[in-house]
């Protein structure tokens, strides 16, 4: 089992990190076009082999996609932040350009790659991996939900006094602050409704305190975060890794289901060896329905800025 | 089980960021001066819980000591980096001044804690910690050879293409490029000595490449590494919480052992719920006797800086 | 951290073994009154240490209680299983003064443990061991509902084609096929209630299948079962241990809760560093709280037969 | 990546346990002919899941080879323990007749699998493989070394009151009581050798120890043990499913390493992908040989039982 990891930021690099940790595959490669970063990074997670007891190896390269070659799982982190005077249009321009060449390069050396697209903003480059390659559509994954969702799950927690591994909870839709649903109707403690255990309004407070999840990590730690994103990631691949059929919250591409079209938005899937095995369509209330329709609306907005 | 760590830096955080994975403590408390950032961290890494299955908490605070009360361990990374211009005495004093002031900080809340001291210079500071507290000297532990040992070992398994889990090894000696020494005459793949694998031209590379890991891995990251660090406090830091007796080369202060004495330096030490349960003097041969001599007349250059 | 396993019987090593696994212990002791069988399987399972990776020592001894002292847990597991011929009453006197004489016994070497009681019948033996201690009622648990939602969880999967990870659910009630109280209605996948996947019947089926699941496997391997009893009583462990506050099925002495007086049945609790932090109230419908009256008038009619 | 386990006896259900433990599988397949026990220990193991964390399946099948269908690595634990008034003839042709047809029976669903033979006696059974299966010899690898050597560690631990993490120490030659050569020159803590720690007469003790080890366990236990020797095959399988190129002692074909030919016997070799990727000679000293060798007439001895 050989994965690639394309981009050696933080979360590229606790991509990596945590898909080593869980030591169920051979090889890790960390790819970035900094020179020496990823060769830097995997040579010091390498060095916690011996500490934190894990035998994937974590190689690092500069830019050179054939050290990449017959990965079965790609994730795909690179692309910019948007800069200060930069237009939302201009980001997109430059992330989209980032990410096709990106997944075009992977695929040059791994054809039969299943590929987890992690770039920002992530629905619309999930789509644009969509709409500028061959690949079936169960080959390519947007990462977003599952990030929420444990942020979500985090919130309730913190509320509940209760450790996390107690909660359940998912957040589908859009993968930004507007876009983001949690389903707080649905979520538990060990199995039983958080309603019982809090007040509509401090689970109203929760659900905002998610969706602004990210913005709140940003404006304590001065850049976006990177230890939750890159965990959530190396749960997705081990999902398909190990084909196990686990159902997370990804971006994936509809054809008619929660009554959408045309678009890679979060929505319930099943991850197993070839990818998304199968779109899960739960019931939705109204209020729910409505706001997975807005959200899809934002979403298609923003794919409407590429150039494809 | 509770456990601090003060300092919220790359090291500091992934010092926390292990300790939770390996999950046998109650609590982490990361503390910073900075204001957010352990909140932000503690935050990040709380949101990775439902993904890499840990129950321990982790929280931030920016320098409320109160909040580390009773913490049966704690560790210190705290220290700022030279800086252009400045002089090494310079830097000594100021990081002097930090730690004793964190330790001193630590032990009014947590009286009965054991200290692992991270911060560089680490023999020194480790030292220092011990002429500036009233601790019995098994309370007090310095972190290098730790992580000097996980380079020395990833070194010997690249050498040799073996996985790193087959390699045992250790340096002692002072935690800096000139002080380590590197034991290659024990180091062995699965008990059998490397020297069966590898050439002495080659040893000696490996010996060289491991005093210079630490150099080597700042060129490429343009900053000091920080994983492989937090992975070796984390170590330490079960080790003394699961009183699992094990032996690790650590700063210990040193009464005649290695014919040394009034000295914090790198030897192996057992450690167990008491800290440093105690020091072990293997034999060493006259070269190796010689470089750990050289190392400590170092380390006690360094210590003559202090002003204590 | 130290836990004690009285009976070294299948369900004993079993809870050894975890226990020793999730690596949090530094010692487990496991006891047994017949010669050697104890030490046997601490040895052998202590030469899996180095292949399973872990640094708790298991030790072993027959029946010298003195070994225990200090334990901060103790698990009952001892006790014999109903034979040909034998009344009900005769297992429950028998029974009864084992398990009174272990608690006894362990008391006497360690009179701050919490007491796990495993034998059976279980809610009956744990109701005895309120009655014949004088210890606050949070440091005596009874495990039976984290095996049964184990098992719950382990049907619902079966019938969904899921993995059990994605499960969540909870027995409560008695810990006998009449007295279990499988919580259909609550259990769900990832936080979707079950009843979206899966009919009424099916479901209907999943409780009955819940309900007779240690006699199934009794059937199956020509005696009880052990890994998952086992596997309940390690998370129990670990939960106190570690201080986690997690919510278990588990059997708590009840004053009015639930509607139930001076009785210990399987009631949603939360583990903490005291045992039982406190009983969780969860909301039931009126067919479930008929079921839970049911099943206690069951487990009084059992405790009518002690003789304390 | 899927295992077929052959045999679902004590041995056989603790290789399903571990491997399943280890999270790196998607499926396990338990097999034994014995109507309904690998099902119910199957079942067992599965309602673990949720309490042990991991994902992998476990199945189990009254002998309908057909489920084991596409297996990567299978592993053989079948056979009859030696009863009384059997001879070594007996017993020998009894087992050589039930390992041939497993492999036989395996090979026909999973032509393209690599065989792990724990039957005893364990490097006979092993050459029968060879002699009657057209595989390459990397495909077919004996396990003994590997559970001899954890054996031997846990004395030496035992002997120096260290954790058995500590030390490192490798076994080769037959497996069997007389074949066993424990390398105790060779053996370590922490790098250091343990003739530093150990006095020469308390080595030999651990080597005597270590030689009946199976045996010490038989008399305790009141059958021979399990729990290492399934820990021992799961370390095998996941450095050959993890492509980890882990060193291990383990029965393998030799032609001229160690002097020797047309034999089966412990011997260091390094596992991934491809099974045995090579054997690696080490250096051995006079009374090390000489031990190898009359190890060697012994496994010779009884390979000329066999009617192959």
């Amino acid at each position: 089992m050989k994965v690639t990891v394309v981009g050696a930021g933080a979360v590229g690099a606790s991509c990596a990190e945590y898909i080593a940790i869980k030591d169920f595959a051979s090889e890790v490669v960390l790819l970035d076009i900094k020179e020496g970063v990823a060769e830097g990074k995997a040579m010091d997670l390498m060095q916690t082999a011996s500490l934190n007891g894990f035998d994937t190896r974590i190689t690092g390269t500069t830019n050179d996609y054939s050290k990449t070659a017959g990965s079965d799982i790609a994730v795909i982190t690179s692309g910019i932040p948007r800069k200060p005077g930069m237009t939302r249009d201009e980001l997109i321009g430059i992330n989209a350009g980032i990410v096709k060449s990106v997944a075009s390069s992977l695929l040059e050396h791994s054809p039969d790659t299943i590929l987890i697209v992690v770039s920002n903003p992530m629905d619309t480059m999930t789509y644009l991996v969509h709409k500028t390659t061959d690949l079936p559509k169960n080959r390519i994954i947007g990462m977003g939900g599952a990030l929420d969702s444990a942020r979500f799950k985090y919130r309730l927690a913190e509320a509940m006094e209760a450790p996390i591994s107690d909660i359940d909870g998912m957040v589908i839709g859009g993968h930004s602050d507007k876009g983001m649903v949690p389903l707080t109707r649905h979520a538990t403690r060990n199995s039983v409704k958080v309603s019982e255990f809090l007040t509509p309004e401090r689970l109203e407070q929760v659900a905002a305190d998610t969706k602004v999840g990210g913005a709140t990590l940003t404006k304590l730690l001065g850049t976006s975060a990177w230890y939750a994103p890159g965990a959530a990631v190396s749960g997705l691949v081990q999902a398909i890794a190990c084909d196990q059929n686990k159902m997370f919250p990804c971006s994936a591409l509809l054809e008619g289901e929660y009554g959408l079209n045309d678009i890679s938005i979060g929505v319930p899937v099943i991850l197993g060896k070839n990818g998304i095995e199968r779109i899960v369509e739960i019931e939705l209330d109204e209020a729910e329905m409505a706001k997975m329709k807005e959200s899809a609306e934002g979403v298609s907005a923003t794919n409407g800025l590429l150039q494809v």
